[in-house]
């Protein structure tokens, strides 16, 4: 007899009985907090906990008779374990002949039947579509209902973590300064009125931070902004007398982040409001439309202003950037000094080394928490895009092949982000040309010169170019923008040779901070990357227009064990050499062993 | 007392009855053809009738009382010159403060006053947004009527030159076979008619050329398509015995060229109709609409799709290609030799240049036209983007500095085009490093290998590159497509760093031919161009997609007099010895003059 989930099952026997209730045929369950955020929190888990599956991606449909989660490549033979026995079915997203959700419910729904989805989890545009598709069965949408609070009992409350002030001083603008820019900018919309929703954008805004969503220092929260009042709406558990003496003072009028609906429902608008589609949910969204449309005022759907003014880092931002990513390359190298060190002599783990790189990063000033759960993945696993190494589920570095790392930790002074490829033993010929292909791509991008206005597609070649001229792609991009002591991925700009039709395609701009890294990923053999983080800095301006190039921000040595030089250009040996001599020149003063210092000496000699 | 045009004076007067008795208020003339062609004919050139003034460039507008020439940057001078007298006033487009056209008729204009235009010299496009624009004042449009008709009374008649027939094993693919595969695209796109406006499209279409514009092997013609049957409007003038036998035998029905508009008018469609905006004259496209409204069917704004399978060029058309890039490329090599001989011996001019060279050219078998004038410029000449030396203005080449020589021609077997900056004489260091980074930028996009997908944009960094590091750009593009017997510019590809927003960016495909020409112009000082066309072909396929590379197809010597390796990197040092052995290789056997063959030995010798 097969194996049945009882539990799951009984949970989708209530879930059942309160859409009955609700008058609720099909109901939607993505995975996504109310504001698009990277990470979700344990109190949005609701598809896990309706089907067992804990992917980061997947969307569970259930309606009386069905039960169906989508879910991508990555997870297809996970979610298949975990849902074992739950009468749940898996769709294979992508997969041929498998429909999207969309496809499914314009298929099954009946005319007149209600599609019923808690709208503060959706995105407008994903909600518009299927609102859109939908109508033309006249299935009506229910988006004002989470029907998991009353079934999820036991359910983990919202974050709720203190809320703290960065000094003027340590942004480099005041709030009262970015916020006359973003009035300017509403201004130019022409519009009176604006609601915000990102989170870093807000806390970019206010310099306030937060502690709710995993590896972001950002709270809960949404803005609505005027011309002569700024409102932040936040957990009233969350303001401590700190921030709530910072609000009065800079004119921050607080209101309850569970209010915000209500407000916007009730608030009537005498000017177009702004707002940003891809940032705002589809109950904000609707909730917005229908009040715009009663006070009879259009809704602008433009990109938050505060994209743009958030991602061209100021000169403070630079400077405090520019010094912790020094430090952070000084742990990074002692930890590649470790690894090399006790491979093979003490025991080691993809997850105790990371967890080692953890604790090394923690001991440095200003230190607040990890940028993102870092990743260390030996040879094979290495090849696996998304692979994450867990206390029960990892495997031993022995002494020979790769590992790599890519880690970063948010500090009082900036984010970062960096990944080495570290030889712990011997390694095969092609993994050696693979390695040097990679390396001198990421050189080749850092030592661009290109006018402004070029865009990430502009230059992505740079990157990519050495492994293509052997027949070798990476299937992700090459860049993404990094915060300042906020989220580790932001916009608008990022490097890629392509783009979805109507993508955000945002030139690269002096003061931009970004990414830059190639990899190698061949299944069941080997994975490589090398990311090296960048400033955007101007070259020289003249009658052709303003020349932009890159600086360098990470300073960690590249595993020279795995260059081979025939298989560099004479360009790319000259800026590995080049390279090399600024990582000694620059972290060897903050590195005090002795031995540690000797090897990176070593580690960072002159080849030829 | 000033000087007075009282030739153009009167023609004006004359124009201006016209327009009274016709109810137009204003009337404004162009630079076109009916077809958006690159050349016009002389019976095109109403705006220089009217005004004096004979750039390729300029558009008139009359009214009762006022007059005035808008055009670009490159002939503020000469249209000035040529317009004293004549009270036209000039329009410096682009320049601070000065309206464009539709601003001034903006401002300009009563309400409820008529604008006239001949509504076949104006793209869809502009004719759309000036009936917008002026919409507002309830301005009325007349564009029936071409005034100039009545007034001209000694004009050049229309171009009327036989047509002729290029066989199926010439063309590589029966009118037959291509129709059927646009009817394919028909259906996509949900059409069964399909009006077709683009000369080349047509010609490219049909397996016909014709002689009606300048440098273009097209005639004057317009195609209506659909599931049954095949319309071509030409004049009938042009149709020699072996083209109508060849119409009657492959099934196109010739109609009169003049009767086309009568025929849109007339006709009642019972599909939707395929046109494509940017090729389709606004009067054109008013009566098309006009009838489809009256059958209710849609007129379907595509690109259209005979362009796409124009330019990726099938195996015969690549064959018979290679071989005619191959001679052209042995002829320029003659002529490089022959400048280098006798300058500073015998007497040259830039004009006398172009001369030799296009008469050399016309002694090669199957040749055709030129495709475009020759440009011939020598020293700072070379700096400027449109210069055109003429018999009576043009500079003498003296045995110092540089002649920049850009041309090609159409012969029956392919269209070329090529740049060489050759060296006369003695060259400044400054020249040198311009001249080497050109090189190594040319040089470095041929060798590009690309992801099919890459469009121009995404490789065009590879031979600005160079010029970008030493902050010296060029303000054009990198390169265009060629046709096949046809255009010397056709679309949809191109090679760019930047695009207007909406733009046509096509990828580049295996079998498209494009153009690889930076350069660099020094004002008052030099130019420089190098410029060959490259053949997009398959490198590899495997799990990554496929993957794209560029061959070469010109082959002739790049003066090594200009290069000064030191300003090199390795690379481009090796990449030009492929190159000149490639060159030396393929050219030198169809060289007979032994001199000429021992010198290119000598100019394609390996640098260090």
């Amino acid at each position: 007899m097969s194996y049945e989930n009882t539990v799951i099952k009984e949970r989708l026997a209530s879930l059942r009985s309160v859409m009955e209730r609700e008058g609720i045929d099909f109901y939607m369950m993505p995975t996504s907090d109310f504001h698009n955020s990277e990470y979700s929190a344990d109190f949005f888990k609701v598809r896990e906990y309706f089907c067992g599956f804990d992917g980061s991606n997947g969307t569970l449909v259930v309606s009386k008779d069905f039960a169906g989660m989508w879910t991508d490549g990555r997870y297809f033979i996970q979610a298949e374990n975990q849902m074992k026995g739950t009468g749940v079915e898996l769709f294979k997203m992508m997969n041929p002949g498998v429909p999207t959700i969309e496809e499914y419910l314009f298929a099954n729904m009946k005319e007149g039947q209600c599609l019923g989805f808690d709208g503060r989890v959706i995105s407008t545009s994903i909600g518009e579509s299927l609102e859109k598709k939908l109508s033309a069965k006249k299935v009506t949408l229910k988006i004002d209902k989470d029907l998991a609070e009353e079934v999820w009992t036991d359910r983990p409350a919202l974050p709720l973590h203190d809320m703290y002030v960065l000094s003027d001083e340590l942004c480099g603008k005041s709030f009262a300064q970015k916020l006359s820019e973003v009035r300017d900018a509403m201004k130019k919309f022409g519009t009176g009125a604006y609601l915000l929703s990102k989170l870093d954008d807000i806390c970019w805004l206010t310099n306030l931070r937060g502690n709710d969503v995993e590896c972001n220092p950002v709270a809960l929260a949404y803005a609505y902004i005027t011309m002569d009042k700024f409102s932040l709406f936040v957990q009233e558990g969350e303001v401590t007398s700190e921030v709530k003496e910072y609000c009065d003072k800079v004119g921050i009028e607080l209101r309850d982040y569970h209010s915000v609906m209500e407000f916007v429902g009730d608030s009537s608008f005498d000017s177009d409001v702004l707002y940003d589609k891809r940032n705002t949910n589809f109950l904000t969204f609707k909730t917005l439309l229908k009040k715009a449309q009663e006070g009879k005022v259009a809704l602008k759907n433009e990109k938050d202003p505060t994209e743009l003014m958030k991602a061209q880092k100021n000169k403070t931002e630079i400077a405090n950037i520019r010094e912790v990513y020094l430090k952070d390359s000084a742990k990074l190298t002692e930890f590649i000094y470790w690894v090399k060190k006790n491979v093979g002599k003490i025991p080691m783990t993809e997850y105790s080394a990371a967890m080692k790189l953890d604790s090394m990063r923690a001991e440095l000033p200003g230190y607040i928490e990890l940028s993102f759960p870092t990743i260390s993945a030996y040879n094979a696993n290495a090849a696996m895009a998304h692979y994450e190494a867990t206390e029960d589920n990892c495997a031993e570095v022995k002494a020979e092949g790769m590992l790599l790392v890519d880690s970063g930790a948010t500090y009082m002074g900036g984010t970062t982000d960096v990944t080495r490829t570290i030889v712990v033993g011997a390694i095969s010929d092609e993994i050696k040309r693979h390695y040097t292909a990679t390396v001198a791509g990421m050189l080749s991008l850092a030592n661009a010169t290109f006018l402004e206005g070029c865009t990430g597609r502009n230059v992505d070649i740079l990157a990519r170019g050495p492994l293509w001229d052997m027949g070798i792609d990476y299937n992700h991009g090459t860049g993404h923008g990094i915060g300042y002591i906020l989220n580790v991925h932001e916009g608008p700009q990022n490097i890629r040779w392509r783009f979805a039709p109507g993508a955000n395609e945002a030139p690269l701009l002096e003061g931009m901070i970004v990414s830059d890294e190639p990899g190698v990923y061949i299944q069941d053999s080997h994975g490589i990357r090398i990311e090296n983080i960048l400033e955007v800095v101007t070259d020289k301006e003249n009658e052709y227009g303003k020349f932009l190039k890159f600086a360098h921000l990470t300073y960690a040595p590249i595993d020279l064990e795995a260059i081979d030089t025939k298989y560099m250009k004479p360009e790319h040996v000259k800026l590995l050499n080049e390279y090399h001599k600024m990582v000694y020149d620059r972290v060897a003063p903050l590195i005090e062993d002795a031995e540690v210092k000797a090897w990176l000496k070593e580690a960072t000699r002159e080849v030829q």
